[in-house]
C-alpha cells in the first residue's frame, strides 16, 4: 500500500473536477482504496509520500492510434485520406511485413506514449499476425494496458497489404487467442471500403459479443460515399458494420465526423464507444466533428490521436485539439456549447478509460494507474489553483512537469532516477 | 567568419523550400556571405563546422505577443475576447506596476521564447512606462530583435490600467526615444475601444510614417460592433486608425478575422501587415481568418503567438495551427485552398522577418540569425528528406532536436553545452 500527499484532482463525472487540495491517495499495487484530507490520521502506521504542491491525477487513454503509421509521424500531411492512405500509408504499413522493422517501431512509440502519460491505448497493427503477435508482446513488457488489432483487409489497398479472406480470418483467430494479463486482442476490420462483405460476415462470427472491435467510420465525405456504392442497399455506412453484428458495446467508431442522426441513434442504441480524434480530422481536411451532439446523447466518448494522421501521440495536446475544434464548432453552431476543460479530461481518462474496465478515475476500485506532475515554473512566482495548475499542464503540454508515472502499481517513470 | 556544413533549408519565396542538401553556409558574425554546395573547395582555409545529417535554417519571428500576459500562458481560457480581457488579462497586466513582478516574469517569456528559436519578437508590454523599459533593456541583454509596445489605453478598461492622455503620451515618446542596436520601441494603440480619439490623434501624431505602430484589427464580432457604436461615422474598424495616420508600411493589424473586402484593400494600398494568430483565434472562440484572401492579394503576412490568448510561444506549434485552421477553412471554401508547409515556414521566418529588415532567410546579406536542428530518431531507423526532417520538427514541435541557436553572431543556446 502506498499513501500519497498531494493536489490530487480527477473527474468522476464529465462537468466538473474532484479536486483534494493537500489531500491523501491510498493506493495498493492494482486498485485506488481511498481519497481523503485526513488518511495520515487514519493510517499512522503507512509512510506519506508527499507531493506536495504537485498535482496527482489518473494517467490518460488513448482510444485510437496506429502504431504502425509511426514511422510516418508528422510528416506526409498534405492530403486528404484515400490520397493519403495510398501515398504514404499503405507503403509504410508494408514494412511491418519484417519483424526487425517493426521491433525498431514499436520501441519508439512505446517509450514516446509512456513519456506522455497514456498508459491505456488501442492499437491497430497492420495486417501482419507476427508484427501483431509482437506489439502485444512489447506493450505487456512495457507495463501498459491495451488493446492490439490485426487490421483486415482484403479489398482496395496496396497488393502487399491484400490478404485472402481465409488467411485474415485464422490470423486473427490467433491474435484473438493471445492474452496476457492487461492486454488483448481486437477485432479490426480496417473501414468497409478495404473490407468486403464476405470478410466482415466472417469477422462478425468471430466478434459475437464477446469480443472488442474497432474500426473506423464516417470520416470523409469521399469515404462515405464510396461506402454507399459499395453497398447500395444498406442504408448507412454504420448500417454495413451492424448487419454483420460488429457494433456493439465494445466496438469502438473512430472519427464519427458526418454520422446521420439514425447513425448516431444506433450508436446509441447499441451502446458502442465513439472516438473523436480532433488533430487527424483537421489534417486530411476530414471535417468539423459534431461532438456535443454525441455528449448530449450520453453517448460513450472517448479520445484518439489517431497518429499517423494525426500528428501526435500527446492526449494533452489532443485535449485541447477537442476543445478548440469544439470552438471553431460553436462558431457557426451557437446551439452546441464548446466542450470545458473538466469535460476534456473526463474523455482522456475516465470516458476512455471505461473501455478498460474500472480506469482513469480515482474512485474506489479503480485501477491505480496515476501520474505525479510537477508545479509550473509560473507557481514560483504567482499562486495558482489546481485546476489552473492542470490548465497550464494541459494547454502548454509541458512534459518536463511530469515526475512519475505508475501503471499497474509499477513505475514506469521516475524522473528522479534519470539523470 | 563560420562556414557551417549540412541540409541547409529556408524559403526565398513562400510556394517552396529552398534546400542544399549537404550544402555549405557561410556567415559573419552580421550576416549571410553565401549558400552553396562547394565553399569547402573555395574557402579551404576556413574550418568547417560540421553537422552533417542536420539541418541548418532560419530562427523564427513572432510579430505578435503580449510579453505582460506570460503569467496567465495557458489558463482562463473559457471565455470570448471582451470578458476574457476583464476577468483575466486587465488584473494580470495591472501587475506590472510593479518592477520586480514584471523582472520575473519577464525572465520566465524570454528564457522560453529562445529555447523554442525565436530570436525576432514583436511585443506588448503593459501601460506602465518603467516596465516596458526594463522588457527593452532585457531583450537587449537576451541578444533578440525586438520591438516592444508601451500598450496606450483610456477608456474602458479597469481603473488600474486607465491613462491619461497626456501621461500617456509622454510616457510614448519617452519610449520611442530608447534605442538599442536590435530593440526599438513601436507605438501601441492596444486596440479602437480602449482608446479615445483624442489619444488615437495624438499617438497618430508621433506615429506620422516614420515609426513602428502595433494594434488589433477585427478579432471578435462583438468587438466590431463596439467599434461601430463608438464610432458610428467611420466606414469601418480600419478607417479609425487610418483617419488618425495609424496605417502604414510599418503597422501591424493583429487578427484580421473578420475584415471587409474595403479593409483588405485598404490594408494592401498602405502596405501594412497582417498578423495571423490561429491559436487565439481558437481559444476565445473568435472566428475562422481567411488567411488565403490576404495571401493571394500579396498582403505581406506574418504569424503571431498572441501570448496569452494563445496558449504556446513556439512558432512550429502555431505553424501547425494556422496550416490546420486554413485546412478548416478549407472545408467550407472549396476555393480557397489550405496553406501549404512552405508558406506555413515562409510566414513564420521571412514573410513576418521582413518586418525587421533583411531578417528569415538565407539569401545573401540577411542577418545570420540561424538554428541548427538535430535528426530525428526516426531518421536513425529510415531515411527521410530535409523536407520531411522539417515536417517532422514542426508537426511534432520536438525542441529537444534544437541543439544550437544564434541570433546576431552570438550563440544562444548550445545543447553541447547543456547538461
Amino acid at each position: 500500500m502506498k499513501l500519497l500527499k498531494g493536489n490530487i484532482i480527477f473527474t468522476k463525472n464529465a462537468d466538473r473536477f474532484e479536486v483534494l487540495e493537500d489531500g491523501y491517495l491510498l493506493i495498493d499495487s492494482d486498485q485506488i482504496l481511498e481519497t481523503a484530507f485526513d488518511l495520515n490520521e487514519k493510517y499512522p502506521e503507512i509512510e506519506v509520500e508527499d507531493y506536495s504542491g504537485h498535482l496527482i491525477m489518473p494517467t490518460f487513454t488513448d482510444l485510437h492510434c496506429h502504431a504502425v503509421q509511426y514511422g510516418n509521424l508528422g510528416m506526409g500531411l498534405d492530403k486528404e485520406l484515400l490520397e493519403w492512405l495510398e501515398t504514404y500509408t499503405f507503403p509504410e504499413e508494408e514494412k511491418f511485413s519484417q519483424l526487425d522493422y517493426s521491433k525498431k517501431i514499436f520501441d519508439l512509440i512505446l517509450k514516446d506514449l509512456i513519456g506522455q502519460g497514456t498508459t491505456r491505448i488501442v492499437f491497430y497493427s497492420s495486417i501482419h499476425q507476427a508484427s501483431t503477435e509482437l506489439l502485444m508482446e512489447m506493450c505487456h513488457q512495457a507495463g501498459i494496458h491495451a488493446y492490439v488489432g490485426k487490421v483486415n483487409m482484403d479489398q482496395n489497398c496496396s497488393f502487399g497489404l491484400k490478404e485472402r479472406i481465409k488467411d485474415s480470418i485464422e490470423a486473427t483467430k490467433k491474435i484473438m487467442a493471445i492474452s496476457y494479463p492487461s492486454v488483448k486482442g481486437i477485432i479490426t476490420p480496417r473501414f468497409v471500403p478495404s473490407c468486403s462483405s464476405e470478410l466482415l460476415k466472417a469477422l462478425g462470427t468471430i466478434a459475437g459479443s464477446e469480443y472488442p472491435v474497432q474500426t473506423h467510420l464516417s470520416e470523409n465525405k469521399d469515404e462515405i460515399a464510396w461506402v454507399k456504392r459499395l453497398h447500395p442497399n444498406k442504408k448507412d455506412y454504420l448500417s454495413v458494420y451492424d448487419s454483420y453484428h460488429l457494433v456493439h458495446e465494445k466496438t469502438l467508431l473512430a472519427h464519427c465526423v458526418f454520422c446521420t442522426p439514425d447513425e448516431i441513434d444506433l450508436i446509441k442504441e447499441r451502446n458502442a464507444f465513439v472516438v473523436h480524434c480532433p488533430s487527424a480530422n483537421k489534417n486530411l481536411i476530414s471535417g468539423l466533428m459534431p461532438l456535443r451532439r454525441y455528449l448530449d446523447k450520453n453517448i460513450k466518448v472517448g479520445l484518439g490521436t489517431d497518429v499517423g494522421a494525426g500528428h501526435t501521440l500527446s492526449m494533452l495536446e489532443t485535449m485541447v485539439q477537442a476543445i478548440q475544434m469544439s470552438k471553431v464548432y460553436h462558431m457557426n453552431h451557437k446551439d452546441l456549447r464548446p466542450i470545458s476543460l473538466s469535460e476534456a479530461f473526463y474523455m482522456a481518462t475516465k470516458g476512455g478509460g471505461q473501455y478498460f474496465g474500472l480506469h482513469g478515475s480515482f474512485e474506489k476500485d479503480y485501477c491505480s494507474d496515476l501520474m505525479i506532475v510537477k508545479p509550473d515554473p509560473i507557481e514560483s512566482i504567482k499562486p495558482i489553483s489546481p485546476i489552473e495548475s492542470l490548465e497550464k499542464f494541459i494547454y502548454t503540454n509541458d512534459r518536463s512537469r511530469i515526475l512519475k508515472i505508475y501503471a499497474k502499481g509499477k513505475c514506469l517513470i521516475d524522473k528522479n532516477t534519470i539523470k
